[in-house]
């Protein structure tokens, strides 16, 4: 009982050992993320169409609820950029942006993103995220940094635009562009601009002035809050509000209320797949980061059980107002970096949010969205890395067209379809590369028991034995194609007296591929062909017997293929027969 | 050119080589074939929902251009049941049985599965084929060959009724089961008897009587024909026609006539699937029976000049009043053995059904629509074999699941969602298995070069050098599952100095698990571990040398794995420690 409690509460494992030096190192992290996690979250909200306080209460339950059920020690839990922008596709579908039923909408789509979570933790089906190849995932981060920081320009230039891809997105723009807000653009691109600096220029700069790596640090963490209260001074004290700046205005200050995320039937079903969407890409983005971190200190992550542990935080969004979540690689590697040691620390940053959204809310009514904007750009350019595209090039051309075409289809029809068109055309090469697998004639090197591809080793073979190692899994997709070559083969030599395929690679034989093996078997006898199995595996081999097919095959099933060898061949007739 | 001219025109191959006793001997199987086909093409367009005269032109230029197209020398083209039923399902969904839309839906569905066919053969992508497993399209014929059986048992009861799936054919039958003509009934239940009593009874009778076994044989291959003259004949002598039972009526009597499919862009969207679906079902049931023929007399077929003469074979169906055709198991096994030597003999046949189109068919205006169904219904209830379900179940219980399910949504949701689901299905648990593929810690075989798994086999091992052997290639649904696995692998064992992966039976490495194997790298170097492959296969080799990996790794790679493990493990300081 106790066991099993543990396995799915981690915290009773780390709650045990928890010590005072733990505690100072897990507040000092926490106070570090909580400074970076507030303009961030207000901009995240921003990005899913939300208000600004749905994303400070989106990272306070969760986080809580994280550190009670995950299994990662340094993972901060809350809005990220692509999962917000996901929200936003997903959520726009089903309601105005504005509307009550637009935050029921994102409300619902956590619950549902949350329960789908658990469920798959509970039934251990986490390895369907594998679905979603690196390539897949590269250039979908890649093309949905595009999208969200092209999202985004509207607030820098003060206008009204909207659409969900890039052609959408850039019409819109430039179709309102007359209605440029100038004081607007200039403090937007002011913000961009100095994040931009503070970004690549100014720990460079701190250091060359003799400032030690952490302080550094921190200034560059920094950086976000003094642009935020730049702009909010500037706005406050020149009345730009009144001057068309739109402004975050008036957040409620209180602790997270109390939600109920919609139950109607249609709601359901139009967020159903989105909702699978984002959990998958929410938990693979979150797995890469836990797993990275846990491994600099030889930690474990249960990835059954960080399924659990995102539900479980998405649920805790879908009833605290909140919105979809997940592990963020941007908190969690500065909750790691500033020394974060135990899951407490992502406790105490939620407490640290809670304080923010009672006493802090006021001060950021005059915050401009421009420069929420700019801090989104800044931070989701650094996703997009086209770098992808030449590493797959020069890799696999298989992998470069999935790259490719999500890449392409996420900019131009949407995150959704762009996503799926990946996992497909993933899979659909799969299947075709191994539809033609790779089989090479084999003979024996001379002198040794080793038996090499007859193309590029000068090899001993028999013209009445032919030999092919088959270097694939046999099953349905290229079951036929077996057929076919050995076909091909033995009617092309005419002395063929016997096959021998060899099986070291050959990892499954599935029921088409043993119906082949039947067929070719059938024909090889009516043609007084003689064929036999070498190096069949253990398991491979244990399943073929529960089958007719070893009696029926007119041939043997040889241990090794040297065995195959000395049993089949006779090379010196050859040299007799040639002279002849 | 003429080499090029020959790959695409196999005429020109055997048409030179054409003689005296090859023709006699394909006139004799001409006879037979005409014979057995006469009822049965009729029958199959009563099946597709088409007038009889249908299925006769269905057989004649279909069978002339795959004799000029065609690689397979037997291989008997024209309506077969699945087609012909897969036909009356699609067009069932476009037109009302019996009107001219009908006839034009069928001729346009034959036309698009034509050109389909040719482009696959083109680009040569017949492999795609290969994406229906033997259990799938074992379940699917199952399926079919009921459907079949049960949409034919109006006709022997001489009711109105319709459906496509089993429920909605069962349902239909019994609401009108008050509608039975007593006569069509006992006409329809003598010819089923009759015929299967000829299937079954007739030919050990014949043999115990002491007749010739060629006689044997064509007598009971004239049963058919023997079931048509008979109740013919019982409804003219007796007039039976005006007393409810439904005949042929009359056909025309004129060579097949010129026809144009359809264009209507609307026709060709809905018709599309369907067609695609009809192309690859006939594609596999075809190159089955040609390969099966092909390999008792050591010919070769080629899969993707099969594809254009099938394509062609579909193309003349259109534009002469057919329907969809393909190779049939039954009249090419006839026609194999019958003597048939070349694609002549198909010509032939297509003449005598030429000449039974202008001369015969005023015979078969009294032939009831009972008798043709009961033609029907015996040869398809040979095509239902559930030992599939038992087979697979021993097999594999994967195999099983995908034959199940083809089965049960065939009968129930129809031919088309019933095969694609079978499709998917299996496509889906071969994803599933090497999700999680087999891997083995291995040790040496004490006295040899062999490494085997360490918890079947007595062997050596270091408990500082854990060795992995791979049992699957490595791609994106299965990298993050080693990485998963090492993990936990060295997090257990913390005297862990070296990982070994040994690669013999992984055929490929795509880009996901390269970024996996550089992530794996990156762990065990912050842990202080080395990562080492052993075994990696020449293409496996030549690819990674493209990349950075090799030089990143901090370990090396191996030739062999008993290299690797002498350069590594140090099996005496075990010992020594274990005495500590």
């Amino acid at each position: 009982m106790r066991l099993s409690l543990a396995r799915y509460l981690p915290v009773l494992d780390w709650g045990r050992r928890y010590d005072r030096a733990a505690f100072a190192n897990d507040l000092i992290a926490a106070v570090i993320v909580t400074i970076m996690l507030i303009p961030q979250s207000l901009a995240y909200a921003l990005l899913a169409g939300l208000p600004p306080e749905a994303g400070i209460y989106a990272s306070i339950a969760p986080i809580l609820l994280y550190a009670v059920f995950g299994t990662s020690r340094a993972l901060a839990v809350g809005p990220v950029a692509v999962v917000s922008l996901l929200t936003a596709s997903a959520v726009g579908q089903v309601a105005e942006q504005g509307t009550a039923g637009y935050a029921v909408a994102a409300l619902t789509l956590a619950g549902m993103s949350g329960a789908f979570l658990v469920l798959l933790g509970v039934f251990r089906l986490g390895f369907l995220a594998n679905f979603l190849s690196h390539p897949v995932i590269a250039g979908f981060i890649t093309a949905s940094g595009i999208l969200i920081a092209t999202s985004q320009l509207k607030h820098i230039l003060g206008i009204q635009a909207h659409g969900h891809t890039l052609i959408e997105m850039v019409g819109s723009l430039v179709a309102h562009l007359d209605q440029i807000n100038p004081i607007t653009l200039v403090l937007g691109v002011a913000a961009t601009g100095f994040l931009f600096w503070v970004r690549r220029g100014l720990k460079p700069l701190l250091r060359r002035m003799g400032a030690g790596p952490l302080l550094a640090d921190v200034a560059t963490k920094a950086g976000p809050v003094a642009a935020v209260v730049a702009t909010t001074l500037a706005v406050w004290g020149f009345g730009l509000a009144d001057r068309g700046v739109a402004i975050v205005g008036s957040v409620p200050q209180a602790l997270p209320p109390l939600t109920l995320p919609g139950v109607a039937p249609d709601l359901i079903r139009q967020l159903a797949i989105p909702a699978i969407l984002i959990s998958i890409i929410g938990f693979v983005e979150s797995i890469s980061v836990a797993q990275t971190l846990a491994a600099k200190k030889r930690q474990r992550i249960d990835p059954d059980q960080e399924l659990i542990g995102l539900g479980a935080a998405n649920l805790g969004a879908a009833f605290t107002g909140g919105y979809p979540v997940t592990g963020g690689f941007a908190r969690s590697v500065v909750n790691f970096d500033a020394g974060a040691e135990t899951p407490a620390a992502g406790a105490f940053t939620a407490i640290g949010l809670a304080i923010a959204a009672v006493s802090l809310t006021p001060l950021v009514y005059f915050l401009p969205n421009a420069t929420l904007a700019a801090t989104i750009v800044v931070a989701v350019l650094s996703l997009v890395d086209f770098s992808i595209l030449r590493r797959t090039w020069d890799y696999s051309r298989s992998d470069f067209a999935a790259v490719a075409a999500t890449i392409v289809l996420t900019l131009t029809l949407g995150v959704e379809i762009g996503v799926a068109s990946g996992v497909l055309l993933s899979v659909a090469l799969h299947l075709f590369k191994t539809s033609k697998p790779h089989v090479a004639e084999v003979g024996l090197v001379p002198g040794s028991h080793h038996f090499r591809n007859i193309n590029r080793h000068d090899v001993a073979t028999d013209r009445h034995v032919l030999t092919l190692r088959i270097d694939e899994s046999l099953y349905f997709v290229n079951a036929r194609f077996l057929e076919d070559l050995v076909q091909d083969r033995v009617t092309d030599g005419c002395v063929i007296r016997h096959v021998v395929l060899m099986c070291s690679a050959v990892n499954e034989i599935d029921f088409s591929a043993l119906e082949s093996l039947e067929a070719i078997n059938q024909r090889l006898t009516d043609m007084g062909i003689g064929l036999h199995l070498s190096e069949v595996k253990g398991p491979v081999m244990d399943r073929l017997r529960t089958t007719h097919f070893l009696d029926e095959m007119n041939g043997r099933v040889f241990l090794s293929q040297y065995d195959a060898w000395q049993a089949l061949a006779r090379p010196e007739m050859d040299r007799a027969n040639a002279a002849e």
